[in-house]
């Protein structure tokens, strides 16, 4: 893919690593899905604009360290310029071009840092390096977040290439998380959409750190139609999976990398009687703070998980409930007499953890991803500054 | 009031201490709230029974240590068995005696030591002790929670006196928490009913400490009608004025005692359009993980709570929205300048901290308490066992 990128030391993070990212490609078909926070950042009201006034972009300009929030007219401003600057460079228009910001909430961009930044990105242009560019756009993430597939239909190659960031305020409708994905396939617009909202759902809105759904959450797929593979409705199941399976994957390592996370959960619901039940029953897990200090604890406190499937008040008959964590059978219709010591060597001998709970209802399930709640998430929210 | 109170050292709580509360009091009317969390366990589908068949009832019995929850047949029969031990003595009907649990989930109740507790406590009746009776009710609490007023109204004398436990699995719907409240005035239940239930809401159900609805739930409020004071639509107004008063005192002792927690957290939020809405804002910062490590690292972090609040996906227009910290403004509007260092030492040096939101939408308002996330919450719900 003919993706070429600029990266700048701008000095908007205080650790001094990169902290802008221009990334500027063929005029492509998109996919955009921003936070629903109400306290939506001013680069995400401007990308939601962009999204209703135009079918294509051509680039993106992203900075991290600081999220440009609560920032007001002045933070619109300072989006708008971001975006006049790469367009002006690329000769675009300026909703041509979408903007992104993570960090503290708040403060105002140093505009004069941004600015030479991104200067130094757009005219210092080289070919895509996937790692590169997922360094900068992270803020706490402890490592880059990248992940590519390449494949083919019916002898006709194209590839699929992510990168995130991500590891606190994790949490369905999206989190202090960027997503961007680049294809090389011909696609409708229309297509993309359905594929990407399904892909969203199962992979970015499918896991949690803490609960906390962020200002600036944005998921992206851009399309760039230079393979020679057209997606229609005879293929569109094997690309959406190959693009779940890239989304899927980032989603994994934002989790993994969860402030403090020492384990990576996998929550299966099965036996729903509907997706949404399997969903909402998975993330009501998911974010049990007494679980996820069980999970940190290493004890396989059952109990904890169904007073969690209990809390969604959905109708449930526990007499037919099985759970299981990795192999070993904790409840079984009531509670049995499992190996103790087994269930908590697994949990410390494993650093991705399985539980699988069948609810005895239908035939609908859901995956979800967590983490535990550790020492370390507690510090690195206490300490964290604004 | 005519409360007489039987306790024992069952042996139930591994610690030794009292495990087994009986409370003889004459017939009355009384209400109860009872968790809505599907995993209920066993004394609270009988006491549910309970509370469809009896106008009136005369005793209690609860044990702490074992929640008798996720037992299946065998717990129900074993909460039956507590209630036919204390109706035989008291020669009651079954039915006039409600039965407690709260402690570890999935362990079946050692009966035997049941058994031998609720003898010697029916056989040992002394005058009702509040201090011992919440102590003997408690598991992880790290203080006996107990609180009573004398009031009168038109020269008419009455009390009310209650006790209460929780610490930990706190949260709306209620929580591993158990309130009892006892007054003598003379009251029709219908009339009970109504003024306990807006207690509740604005009480134990308006408290978090970790988000979690536990299997046990309950609260209980009863009415013995010895004072010669008649409670109708005269007084009733000043009447649950004191009966939330001393459920408020109760609720605010359970998140001080929150696990691990060092700040007891007032939220109050102002100018929503809705009751409703004031109450699910200030309940979305209350649970927010990140709101609640920014408390404990005593970081006026004025983002996280308006990003709670964005969460929520009301229409907030936040160009109106104003925050205080106690007195100190540090959001009007937009952010403003305000002096850090006296927020920090607010913060440092108070152990009840105060947070008031202004929506500027409408006239309804919501307080809320909570506590921060600490250190010791991971480690007290890490290394408990189940």
């Amino acid at each position: 893919m003919d993706i070429k990128m600029g990266i700048a030391r701008a000095g908007i993070k205080p650790s001094g690593d990169y902290d802008i990212l221009v990334l500027k490609f063929p005029e492509s078909v998109y996919s955009v899905y921003l936070t629903q926070n109400t306290l939506a950042a001013p680069p995400v009201i401007y990308d939601r604009l962009v999204s209703e006034m135009q079918e294509t972009i051509s680039a993106i300009v992203v900075n991290s360290g600081n999220a440009n929030a609560a920032t007001g007219i002045k933070g619109m401003e300072n989006t708008e310029k971001m975006a006049e600057m790469v367009a002006e460079k690329f000769d675009l228009y300026k909703e041509e071009v979408m903007v992104f910001s993570t960090g503290v909430i708040g403060v105002q961009l140093p505009m004069e840092k941004v600015e030479t930044g991104i200067n130094q990105a757009v005219n210092n242009l080289q070919e895509l390096d996937l790692e590169l560019a997922a360094k900068a756009i992270s803020t706490t993430d402890s490592f880059p977040k990248f992940y590519e597939i390449a494949d083919e239909i019916d002898g006709k190659k194209y590839t699929i290439k992510g990168i995130a960031k991500g590891a606190g305020m994790i949490h369905p409708n999206m989190a202090t998380m960027l997503a961007y994905i680049f294809t090389d396939v011909q696609i409708e617009k229309e297509l993309l959409d359905k594929s990407s909202k399904i892909v969203l759902e199962r992979s970015f809105n499918s896991i949690d750190v803490d609960g906390c759904e962020s200002t600036n959450d944005s998921f992206l797929v851009v399309a760039t139609g230079e393979s020679d593979l057209k997606i229609d409705d005879s293929n569109k199941v094997q690309f959406t999976k190959q693009l779940l399976k890239v989304a899927t994957e980032l989603a994994k390592m934002i989790v993994k990398d969860g402030e403090g996370a020492t384990k990576l959960i996998e929550i299966n619901v099965h036996q729903a009687e509907t997706k949404e039940e399997a969903k909402e029953i998975a993330e009501a897990i998911a974010l049990s703070n007494l679980f996820k200090t069980a999970m940190f604890g290493n004890d396989p406190n059952w109990g904890r998980i169904l007073a969690a499937v209990g809390q969604t008040h959905f109708n449930i008959d526990f007499s037919k409930v099985k759970l299981y964590l990795g192999d070993i059978l904790l409840y079984s219709e009531e509670p049995v007499d499992f190996d103790r010591v087994e269930a908590e060597n697994y949990l410390k001998n494993n650093k991705e953890i399985t539980i699988d709970l069948y609810l005895g209802k239908g035939e609908s399930s859901w995956r979800y991803y967590t983490c535990d709640l550790t020492y370390k998430y507690v510090e690195i929210n206490a300490e964290y500054t604004t």
